[in-house]
């Protein structure tokens, strides 16, 4: 399978190219609004890949040649430039892509950081009406912690949960997210679910500001 | 600490009284709407409690004698009950009262459960607005599933997020929780983050439901 990571410059782009390339075979495409800067990123993920022991080399493009070429494709860019980064691709997707979201909105005011979903209900939602109408939409990832995900010595033992329409698209998620070890992929039901979804990654952060010693916070549901 | 359960004859109610019960010294009074029936209910949870080898007295009553005489005040009651429950007890509430609120509103529809917060953002705050002004309100208890609070032999090892504006009444709830083993009480910032906290109880009921072998689930951070 060969996976397009939009945005793959940032936190979370990083954290899942590391461990998509890590742990599993697939192609992984690093895309950026600039591919040279997507070049220069790809570069150090190969280093760091090589420096735990796997040789390999990644792609990298701008945003829509990634998009175009890959079967899923996870738009792993700040909230406020998901759609327009879904709109900027929008014509390298088909019924054949999957198309992943794991963005979530949060606001931060004086006392703390809250969950902020656009007036659709969440995200995920936003990226599915945002979507041409026959690419499948999936939202995952929400609530893995970036930079645990990219400490590839670090233990992840989460749960993932995932929403989505496409029953097909769901379980090709499922699958891929089962291939990294520690992270366990639930049915979260359908889209409309996203936002309880979407609302946990703030309260992942709200727990760690108050809690000494919770840092990185994961989920799990046992 | 006398302790009292407003609709302590419901799922969470009877949860909580059973495990008050069992794990601590503390003085639990039942509360209802009907003083029969709370006090029926506690004669059934007393037998409970001596079936696994705890032999002690719950006092029982209705709703706003129980609320009267107790420090810490949990509205267990179903959510469009909270707002008429508290105000039904307001003349036995004041600063030296705690006043717990587990409850989290969702609606049901066709393609399954969602949060659906009140106005205001979230039950625990309408339960702030309502309670005299000079009472904490803490939220608390949320997200523990009551069927396997109430069964006895059942592991625990779940988180409990807890919300609060006043930082004792917020440690006298953290503490009470910790005296239960396999809770672990965690600070989630104040009041304004409830909704955060309630909402992860409608993604449990989700959960369970498209995941074959889930049910009665808590959630943990990690």
């Amino acid at each position: 399978m060969r996976i397009a990571l939009l945005g793959g410059t940032g936190d979370i782009g990083r954290g899942l190219a590391l461990r998509l390339g890590y742990h599993t075979e697939h192609d992984v495409i690093v895309g950026s609004r600039d591919a040279d800067r997507a070049a220069e990123k790809t570069a150090a993920y190969e280093a760091e890949l090589d420096e735990h022991g796997v040789e390999r080399t990644l792609e990298s493009g701008t945003n829509a040649e990634a998009a175009a070429e890959a079967g899923v494709v996870v738009v792993a860019v700040p909230p406020y430039y998901v759609r327009e980064t879904v709109d900027a691709v929008a014509d390298g997707l088909d019924e054949a892509t999957v198309l992943v979201t794991p963005a979530v909105g949060m606001e931060r005011t004086e006392d703390g950081f809250h969950y902020d979903p656009p007036s659709i209900g969440s995200l995920t939602e936003l990226v599915a009406a945002t979507a041409p109408e026959s690419t499948p939409v999936v939202g995952a990832f929400h609530n893995l912690a970036a930079g645990r995900l990219a400490a590839l010595d670090a233990t992840l033992d989460v749960d993932c949960p995932i929403v989505a329409n496409d029953a097909t698209a769901k379980r090709t998620v499922s699958e891929l997210t089962a291939e990294i070890p520690g992270i366990r992929p639930l049915d979260a039901g359908p889209l409309a679910n996203a936002a309880e979804v979407e609302s946990v990654t703030a309260l992942l952060v709200t727990l760690a500001r108050h809690n000494e010693g919770l840092h990185d916070l994961g989920v799990k549901f046992t």
